[in-house]
């Protein structure tokens, strides 16, 4: 009897059709024996239409407001999935975060989770009862809802499948599992069996949306086993895996042929991206904790930093990517520093965008560097900002190449699909 | 200072428009010294579009999941009214049933609230905070979700204007006061601009939608002070006053010619009607507590009964009134008694409806059924049950004739408007 828990998003509960889809596959399941806990997020353009309002209510943002409304949509999608399951003959009942003791800090909005209950969950699961836990939501610190912050069923998902030790958490999604770039931009990409877990959070972070990076990373820490998969297809997904696992399954895996053969994983890249430089800065200690440390302060995001030789002497050119929307509001914290730092010109752009190469085996392998590097020359792609981790190469270069520089990639680390497959 | 229960409807509340709107109302009543408690209803729409998901969802029908699904429409409202508030500079926060303590049976679907907890409530009303409460909600004593039927909302602030010792309870609805009858069958019907809470109670159950029965007769219990108004003008609505106020106030009224020429006060109509006859029934001791008794246990609400002697000697007719809903239900009830009732025939007749004139004069100013008689024979309607209380007249005729019966009383008891009026 395995305990598994199981993460519906928007488009897969988007209709009353779809929720009675889903409870056929959780019975499936129950079926053959599983504890099943249900976490489902609010029916796709129910959350929007909830932002909307409570912008529409006032320009004034009272985010505990915000909560109470936003959390209805997870909390309607939970009764009737209970209904849904109950008329399959299935044992089922709903739980909201205050019911279920999902406690969370007060920062509303983008609560974390502190701990959950498991008492009761326990029992009832013992039981042979499913759980249907509306996603998304807790109880905060102050006693009143709180959220998660966009795509925070994830998280919901894997804190009760580590709170609850469950021995797997699927995530059910609108893509059929991981895929070696968007399928969407490059035709030939390819679905991933088994990836890692550290892989998953470069892409997610790099700019894939298939996992929220918050979920993957609890993942990681708690051990989680997650799966990703569709709700509209009876296919398999994509198992992320911990990277001993991996290593233990080695000889599997080349017997398969399947990741071992992969320097690169997968190809993530993320649009909304801008770059400032900051041109004949002095070249002096404390200037860059000084900029850094106001842009910080403002909460704003700096990715990637480079620095280099600027033509006068005693001076250097300090080029960052940040998000696009923090971009004006940048340059007002740049300004605001005053004398703390002194430069020639300051430069930006919003066409930019991110490219990542993700893969463990990178490791191991050199060169793949080179081959990224060469890819981009050959087809005339400028790279303006290059940063690496251990397992990620990102680059950052024009808008106008994204297509371009992710299909290369995707060609050039052997990752297009044959023919037919 | 004094603390005031608002309670806004579905329309009322329509649209981000109407709530701003609103909240500009409430503004203004909190900018006069109130303390002011807002009681919402869902979005017009919302609460039927949960219901038929709720339906959707699965025949078998758990009334817990129903709560939990239907009760969103309350707390989305909520929490955008505070915002709304919010924007205008008054401090409000929204309160759920389980955050208040609004604690109800564990009836779901038509819980009764037990008990509120009006400590933490009386503090934020002190300190000048407005609580915006989402109606028709509470926390059940299985610490879910309840609510308490469909209306619940005019309970819900009935209920809090007596545990918080309001002086008023304004109940804010999308016709403008409570008129001699419907406005929209009758053109001449005037608004009352005070009722007796006995005769609104009278109207509600005959059929007259303004109020929830069951509010009203809360509001009877612990003497809450209600008016009924409107929250699209800004015009004076219906008081309802205990009768004893009524009395103290009747030099007043006399001189203003207001209800003390009136006999009757209203004139209701309920279209949900239907008849059984029972021709020939056994006429011994015992047959109608069996024929009744049965009934009742199945739920079925009979409400008017006649007993007729029947041609052969020792038989009698009984005619029935019970909801046209439950009439199918009602013969096989009848038709499972078995050998307990013998009788020689069974009539039915779904088209019938109920007209009832309402008045508190009527106790003391005969000659009001020999009027309501006539009246309805000039016009060839056939009167087929008559049932009267104190206050009140009802008889049951043919659907056919409901418009016509309800113009001529209204003419026949003199509370058509006066032109231009």
């Amino acid at each position: 009897m395995a305990r598994i828990v199981k993460k519906f998003g928007g488009t897969s509960v988007a209709t009353m059709e779809r929720i009675a889809h889903v409870a056929g596959r959780v019975k499936a399941s129950v079926d053959a024996g599983d504890e099943v806990v249900v976490v489902v997020s609010a029916m796709a353009g129910t959350t929007n239409q909830l932002v909307a309002w409570t912008r529409e209510a006032g320009a004034l943002h009272d985010a505990r407001e915000y909560d109470a409304v936003v959390a209805a949509g997870e909390q309607i999608t939970a009764g009737l999935m209970a209904i849904a399951l109950q008329n399959l003959g299935v044992e089922a009942r709903s739980w909201l975060g205050w019911q279920l003791g999902l406690h969370t800090d007060d920062v509303h909005g983008s609560a974390r989770i502190l701990a959950i209950d498991t008492d009761k969950l326990d029992a009832r699961l013992a039981q042979g009862q499913v759980a249907v836990v509306a996603g998304f939501q807790g109880l905060g610190a102050d006693a009143r809802i709180t959220t998660l912050g966009r795509g925070g069923s994830d998280t919901s998902a894997v804190a009760l499948a580590a709170a609850l030790g469950a021995v797997r958490c699927d995530i059910f999604t609108d893509v059929d599992g991981v895929y070696t770039a968007d399928p969407r931009m490059v035709p030939h990409a390819r679905k991933l069996s088994q990836i890692t877990l550290e892989e998953m959070l470069e892409l997610a972070s790099g700019g894939a949306k298939v996992l929220q990076t918050r979920a993957v990373a609890m993942a990681m820490r708690y051990g989680v086993k997650l799966q990703v998969l569709t709700s509209f297809e009876d296919v398999p997904g994509t198992m992320l895996i911990e990277e001993k696992g991996l290593i233990e399954e080695k000889g599997v895996i080349e017997e398969k042929g399947d990741m071992e053969q992969n320097v690169i994983n997968g190809i993530a890249y993320s649009d909304d991206e801008a770059k400032i430089t900051l041109v004949a800065i002095d070249d002096a200690p404390g200037v860059a904790a000084t900029l850094f440390g106001a842009l910080a302060d403002a909460h704003i995001n700096v990715d990637m930093i480079v620095q280099t030789a600027a033509s006068a002497p005693g001076k250097t050119d300090i080029t960052f990517s940040l998000p696009r929307s923090d971009l004006a509001r940048g340059l007002e914290v740049i300004g605001a520093i005053g004398d703390g730092i002194t430069y020639q010109e300051i430069l930006t752009a919003a066409d930019v965008c991110k490219i990542s190469v993700v893969g463990v085996a990178m490791r191991s392998q050199p060169g793949v560097a080179k081959l990224m590097f060469e890819t981009l020359a050959e087809k005339g792609i400028n790279i303006e900002v290059i940063s690496t981790s251990e397992i990620k190469i990102s680059v950052l270069i024009g808008t106008a190449y994204k297509e371009l520089a992710v299909r290369s990639l995707h060609t050039a680390f052997g990752l297009d699909a044959e023919c037919g497959d």
